[in-house]
């Protein structure tokens, strides 16, 4: 039988933390059926006590002691809801004294730092690079391109557009990209608004076969997702990559988290996460 | 003199987890500046070794104490890079044991789960959820919108398309997004295509002055960014929100994080974080 247990994501902010926190400890524990809520915004005392209350509920009703991932910056808030019958693990509480002792600073218990847009020129430059991934998506626009710290190159549907768009929003860093045509395999050439950029290129490949379901979707018994024509698209991108010395990724079994993270490394693109 | 202290982020996957739990930590410390460098894919003896030196490197060079946010899964690799010398704080090791103690059940120690593509059914719905938001994107098609778990409104430059597209990416969460146009505002109604989903419509509101400065860059001195013609669309599509009984936010001095855990909290929409 599975076990089944309720877990609370607890934080003054948005929870995002709490959550990707909580989520990365759970999945190491396979055999478990965990009922996920997520209680953003607790700040002020009374969300503090309608928060103790609802994790108190879930501890009475006899499905297992409940868990609580907390980012509580707000150390009163915090000693409410800890008084809850329930596994209480919070990463502030946890952190902040090793911290303090080692840079021997006081911390400064401002709630809601982390994903707020207190920092204007930061936020202000995040947001930049999302409207830059939008303009530059599939080859829209060859205007500043320049601008660009990376652009994706790649055939239909091997992932530039998902990629692109993360490595905006989660780490703040301009994308382009750019598809690849048989026209370009035909002159066995790159695209020519491509050729000025060649320090920023990155290539994505994948898969014939999984390439191949993906366009069938889209356009079921079209020459477009034909499999051998997928395939001649595949070998011909990689045979022009190759040539030109531009690097890639295989991104058939590998999330949009891991192929933004290989790129930006191997460019030795600075991030930051948001 | 501002203090400055270098800090790792190692992790054998993309280190995201590692690097956003330090950074909510490290906002708390206003008066030091940190080097930020990640270390991700830290999944081997060598590796680890490789991790070690760069860090005592750091280490030797006089500039404090290195602090090391770790989310190494792997014992034997997390055993050689906590030899450095530096404020080590791993999170796995730190949380894992009062998990499994709670749980009664103990973890499955495999790295790279959080952010992978391994639960493959999972996966393939966030990235459907992407090209949602982008098929969807500035009201391009009505097709399937009954589909969208949330359709954001507002006038053009209220922040729809970077909160559509954080919906997806982060939350999983299929959101599609509709601009209010003056002619809506003169039959006092709204687009033909909402109607028939009201229950998930939710507006996006700007102040006047933010809405003319994000206008003018776009478009200097155009009737478009005129601070009468931003005042009147404003107010027009409040109007035409309130009227309707269409919840909003005003995304003024908020983050995406902020008004994308507003809109699910208050449509009750499920959220995963990835």
């Amino acid at each position: 039988m599975t076990e089944r247990r309720t877990v609370f994501f607890v934080s003054d902010g948005t929870g995002i933390t709490a959550q990707m926190l909580g989520h990365s400890l759970l999945t190491q524990f396979e055999g478990v059926d965990f009922n996920q809520v997520t209680l953003p915004f607790v700040d002020s005392a009374e969300k503090a006590e309608e928060c103790l209350a609802r994790i108190e509920a879930e501890s009475a009703s006899g499905n297992g002691q409940p868990i609580v991932f907390s980012t509580l910056v707000n150390q009163d808030v915090r000693q409410v809801v800890r008084r809850a019958k329930a596994l209480f693990l919070d990463f502030f509480e946890t952190f902040i004294d090793p911290l303090e002792a080692g840079l021997g600073v006081k911390s400064s218990h401002t709630i809601g730092r982390s994903h707020s847009a207190m920092d204007k020129k930061e936020y202000q430059q995040r947001i930049e690079a999302i409207n830059f991934a939008m303009a530059h998506d599939d080859g829209a626009s060859h205007r500043e391109l320049g601008q660009a710290d990376v652009i994706l190159i790649g055939v239909s549907r091997s992932g530039k557009t998902p990629t692109s768009l993360y490595l905006a929003l989660q780490f703040g860093v301009k994308a382009a990209n750019y598809p690849l045509i048989p026209e370009d395999f035909q002159r066995m050439k790159l695209p020519e608004a491509l050729r000025a950029h060649k320090g920023h290129l990155y290539g994505l490949t994948i898969a014939s076969e999984r390439l191949h379901e993906i366009r069938q979707e889209r356009r079921p018994g079209s020459r477009y997702a034909d499999l051998d024509n997928c395939r001649y698209e595949v070998e011909e991108s990689e045979n022009l990559m190759r040539r030109e010395g531009i690097r890639s990724i295989n991104s058939t079994s590998k999330s949009i988290e891991e192929i933004a993270t290989t790129i930006l490394r191997e460019l030795r693109i600075q991030r930051q996460v948001y």
